[in-house]
């Protein structure tokens, strides 16, 4: 599911030094000395062995066959992932879960009036293409938990389908009403374009692909290039993943055999209207037939016309019909067992099932994770023995809904919430840039790894790389200022789009994302031309990226492993919510001054004025200015901890000083057992509002954006939503998580001084 | 010529008071109190005659047939317009010139590889539309003083082809030397494309329309909507006007029977490589045949297609013939003598010329200017005596190279050194905005004319209607805070692209130039359906905005034709060179900011790190910092020349109070002829460096736009083009120039205390 979570969490590249600054507290942050030196000398070992052959022939076998949920080769897949870890010498099994995933039935897009055209809705087969001609066991092209439906209504052009876009919608006086809307893709996660269309009435939705987003406009298409050809589509799931992913009929506990499950009808998660993802050939008809107001500037695609919103005359008959019977998910999870604190676990997952063959997504990713099991396999047999446990997890079903993560993570919830140091997530990788995003405790210790990466092209380090990366694109002198002078670089937050959600957003295990790309374009996501023809053509076809995916991943989950101390910072953390603090201060005063500006304008007359008669425009309506808030409680929260931070940080310099040996005293079990809550008391058994699944207090998906991020999402999305009520109310609890956040700091603290007196 | 011109000179729309403020110096500037209350009827009088139904019937006759330069309706529209003008009652003749003005004998362009395919470089009639159809009067596609030539070269794409873009090819490796360019449409004046093509050795040069710039990405094209069809396409002159305007025979001098002609290939104008323009249709399979690099994304059009750069493997056959014959031209110059100045001339034009029709350009315009004829001719009949004569002109060959205005002016140039007070120019005109460009002397007179036009869609004045757009496009806090508080509206600066150019650039003369529009979008520019039926279906199709335009100009004709002092104001001439002079200043510091930070960058070794293998570029080379130069000079002319103008203002508003009696004293004479002379003082007899034609220093169109105006160009371009001695010689030039000035208007302020002690 990657592609578009990769562009939307990728690392919002900071910057740096320009000489590596290694961890202000020694050599490797939580190691002794001595235990420093030793660590480096197996992660050198480790890093030599991950090799790009491999990955390739990985690549081709998992990418041979259709392997979706359900399929024959996505349990053959699994399978076969069974059989490599224990090859390995890795202790694994497979967890299976039965989970709602609906299959197409019955699917037709056609126009109706004013002129006939019955859409293909069908991937042709491209020659020296092998994969591309697999019809009998390819998905049908179709948006997953759709409801079933059959409509004949107006079409309206709704750009991207977000709320804004309505708004505009409602200046040019159109209503979708009783309309099925066309929306493209991109702009948002492709589930919300149905809730919205919904929300405003509408009856169906349509998705295209316009090549200004990932077709022509960009590159040659395939098999000339790699960008998406006339007939592809992008399939994918549209279920409101952001009120909870996962199985729709199991809500917050497991899919076992036996689970409680809703009746398909009270599951909140499946669409209200039917909706199905079309290509811009079988999309150029329908547009075309549009009349109505010329499109806005910014909604105009690249299709060889003019686009025109509607609604009407064009008239669509839209018909879905699923199979929505349970389908089996199989889990692969293979264990290195911890030496000497077995009960902390290092979690390191990618997905394995795909929409169609998948090569890109999700197998450029899985790979290297199976050459980071290889290679950890053989430097256990040179006698290597991670202090902690490490997991290896192989997920099934995450397309659908991250479903094989979300279930073992609600299976596993009472072992994690104990157990858990972090958990390390990739999806797709290309060729390109290293891109982070996740916990902001874990920003100092991912810098550190991405200090020791050697970049493929460049020989560079990766984390050099990505510096000077963010000098070039600093487009004011104070952002290239920053991304000099920053010792390391900024990682975005996580918002969802794969599986590290479940673990994060709902059972507050720290996380990263993580992947190669920013050289690696393309158009066949989600298409049957994401399929190993492909990926070795225009993609990162030496596998070199592969190779640093798994050196980077696999460097980070021994470091993290093999640590005396668990090597959080708290530091870059407290900045980091003093940052989303100032934004959402910010966005309400934004909110304010425009408020006012726009009731001044309309009170000057200026939208009257500058209507132009043939291109009417209703005026806005006046409203009311959003009140000041009190902000001083998160201010202050953050204040202390800031405090915390620093005093953490000083202690573990102290701790560290002269080879380190307090770190290696039998206290710091206890310090660690601290240490692996502090993410855990970011969040909140009551979740956020009309969401509980999603416990985090400062990240989550948007529940209008679904994918991007909303940081301080309580407070921050009920200021967007004018929520002022809510917004007051979630400013104390997110000032109460801070608290209790900087009370397990202030706890470590003091175990750690307690250590080094 | 003037729809791009009216796009890139459009008012700069700064801003002002809620309340119409009317000029400081009393209820009309220059005027005496009983004085302004006749000239209020007078002018009261006027606006009521000009009639919505008479500007429908002038365009339907004068763009019945094609009438270009050398034409037989060319010939007839301006026996036509005399008849018209001795009809209303005006002193009228047809002063003629003969120029040089190629037409096409032979024009092909093919593919010649890899695949052939001939352009058809024909409009088709289309149903309909009556006139579209006349072929055997039409001039066909071409672009005028294009050279002749036969060549065969591979092609490149150049995106605008203005200079940014060969430095962008140079980063992508790729030189134009020995291939035929293909340049869009827009960016630029479109002779700019040509003549930066043959600067980096091209042998050839298309130009065509991208649907994009003013196509169906806009909204639907002809027929059904106004925007250019496939087969639609922009003629125009290619000459080099930025080094001088008119007859490329007779520079300096009017081209009339017995005036000494260069031989043509002394012609400096002419281009140095052929060109033609084409359709997108005919475009289609050449950029489809391109491959190479992909273009950079700012690059790339509307067509369906994934735009290369090339070169090649398109190959193109490009082959241009002319008839270099002389062609007559046919001004059309009607007179009102003044009353008691006659030797202080208003001067007032449009072009009749067209490409084709011209329905819009130029006959929009045309049809205002002579309806404002009729309706002072019916005041002259009233007993109207405007005190200074009124000059109104209908300019031949505007099109070819604003021919007929320029060889007028170096024919009288003597007689308008003395003579003139003002030219004010307007071309075609549309439905919308008032749109003002000129000298700023004139910016508070013609902002007090403005408030009293009401706009015909609101009812507001045209002037309020302005302010409130200024306010809803400011996008700064304080561009909205300067919008409604600055008394005037700012108006833009004159570049070229009309008929203004003679007479501001080259002999010194204040002028303005009009137009409505904004409202009025479309592609039909120098196409065969800039006619009556497009005009009166998409345009301003009741006429309403065509008798604004007349109310506007006639109103402005009037009252400068009337005043007892020139209405010129320096204050705000004085401001805004000081505006200028901080932009130059700025353009300094930000080019060796800019040199600085890529130097720097370089050193980091920021482009090897960035530069996808597969995608490369050619790193920029290191370049010297630009020195600093000494503005003070500059300043310090400023500061005088603030000083003079306070003073001369104060000193008016001292004459006019009680009554301004001592405003109507015959001192008043002297007063007024160095007043006339204050914008000849803004330019220098050497002129600019390369193009002594060009002689105001604070106003030019770019030596490398065309159009565009380059304010102090002299140290503009100079920092542009780093030459960095001639800018600081040029600082001292503008210096000297603006002392003049500050000498003239202290000069008219000393007269003007001695009016009134």
């Amino acid at each position: 599911m990657s592609v578009i979570a990769r562009v939307l969490a990728a690392f919002t590249l900071g910057a740096l030094l320009v000489a590596a600054a290694p961890s202000p507290a020694g050599d490797l942050r939580g190691y002794t000395a001595a235990g420093a030196k030793a660590e480096r000398e197996w992660e050198t070992k480790f890093r030599a062995i991950p090799s790009p052959d491999s990955l390739r022939e990985y690549m081709r076998h998992l990418s041979a066959r259709p392997h979706h949920v359900g399929s024959p080769y996505d349990k053959a897949n699994a399978e076969w992932l069974l059989a490599k870890f224990k090859s390995f010498g890795l202790d694994a099994q497979i967890e299976s879960f039965d989970v709602l995933f609906p299959t197409p039935k019955e699917r037709v897009v056609e126009l109706v009036a004013p002129t006939k055209f019955v859409a293909k809705l069908q991937e042709p087969p491209v020659p020296g293409d092998p994969t591309s001609s697999q019809l009998a066991e390819q998905l049908p092209t179709y948006n997953a938990y759709s409801v079933d439906g059959d409509v004949t209504a107006p079409l309206v052009y709704v750009n991207y389908g977000v709320p804004a876009d309505y708004e505009r919608l409602a200046r040019l006086g159109i209503s979708v009403k009783g309309a099925i809307v066309i929306a493209r893709y991109f702009g948002s996660w492709r589930g919300i374009k149905p809730k919205v269309a919904a929300e405003h009435g509408a009856v169906g939705c349509l998705i295209y692909s316009d090549p200004k987003d990932d077709g022509y406009t960009h590159g040659d298409v395939y098999p000339r290039g790699p960008w998406r050809p006339r007939d592809g589509v992008q399939r994918g799931s549209v279920m409101d993943m952001p009120v909870y992913p996962g199985d729709p009929l199991t809500p917050g506990v497991g899919a076992t055999k036996d689970a409680k499950r809703l009746a398909i009808g009270d599951a909140q998660t499946i669409t209200k209207i039917p909706v199905l993802p079309i290509s811009y050939g079988d999309a150029q008809p329908l547009l075309a037939a549009l009349a109505g107001p010329t499109a806005p500037e910014e909604w105009r695609g690249a299709l060889a016309l003019t686009y025109h919103v509607g609604p009407g005359p064009a008239k669509v008959h839209l018909r879905v019909k699923s199979d929505w019977s349970l389908k089996p998910l199989y889990d692969v999870i293979a264990r290195i067992p911890g030496a000497s604190a077995p009960d902390e676990w290092v979690i390191r997952g990618n997905h394995h099932d795909a929409w169609v063959n998948g090569a890109e997504d999700p197998i450029s990713g899985q790979v290297p994770l199976l050459e980071e099991a290889r290679a950890l396999g053989q430097l256990l047999k040179q006698g290597w023995k991670p202090r902690r446990t490490i997991i290896y997890a192989a997920w099934d079903g995450e397309e659908p809904a991250l479903i094989g993560s979300t279930e073992w993570v609600e299976t596993h919830a009472d072992e994690l919430a104990h157990k858990a140091v972090a958990y390390l997530n990739t999806d797709s990788n290309g060729r390109g840039y290293l891109s982070v995003a996740g916990s902001h405790s874990l920003e100092q210790f991912i810098n550190d790894v991405a200090r020791d990466i050697d970049d493929p092209e460049t020989r560079l380090t990766v984390w050099k790389r990505s510096q000077l990366r963010a000098i070039a694109d600093g487009r004011t002198p104070e952002a290239r200022d920053s991304a000099r002078r920053r010792p390391d670089l900024r990682i975005g937050a996580l918002g969802s789009g794969s599986d590290y959600t479940p673990f994060l957003q709902h059972a507050g295990v720290a996380s990263l994302n993580l992947g190669f790309g920013g050289e690696d374009g393309g158009g066949i996501y989600h298409s049957v031309y994401d399929d190993f023809k492909w990926y070795s053509t225009f993609s990162d076809t030496s596998f070199v990226y592969g190779r640093a995916l798994a050196q980077t991943v696999g460097t980070a989950v021994m470091r993290l492993a093999g640590a005396d101390v668990l090597p959080y910072d708290f530091t870059g953390l407290a900045e980091t919510v003093g940052r989303y603090v100032r934004e959402v201060e910010k966005l309400l005063k934004d909110k304010q001054d425009s408020v006012r500006e726009q009731n001044r304008q309309i009170d000057e007359g200026v939208f009257s004025a500058t209507n132009d008669p043939r291109e009417p425009l209703l005026p806005p309506a006046k409203e009311e200015i959003p009140p000041f808030l009190n902000f001083a409680p998160l201010s202050n929260a953050v204040d202390a901890l800031t405090r915390a931070a620093d005093r953490y940080e000083k202690a573990l310099t102290k701790a560290t000083a002269n080879g380190g040996a307090a770190l290696a005293k039998p206290e710091a079990q206890a310090l660690n057992a601290t240490l692996l809550q502090s993410e855990r008391a970011l969040t909140s058994a009551d979740g956020l509002p009309r969401r509980p699944w999603y416990r985090h207090q400062i990240y989550a998906p948007g529940f209008y954006t679904g994918y991007g991020v909303k940081t301080l999402p309580g407070i921050r999305e009920a200021i967007e939503q004018k929520n002022w009520k809510e917004a007051d109310e979630q400013v104390g609890r997110v000032a109460h998580t801070l608290g209790a956040e900087t009370d397990a700091i202030t706890r470590a603290a003091e175990q750690l001084e307690k250590l080094a007196p």
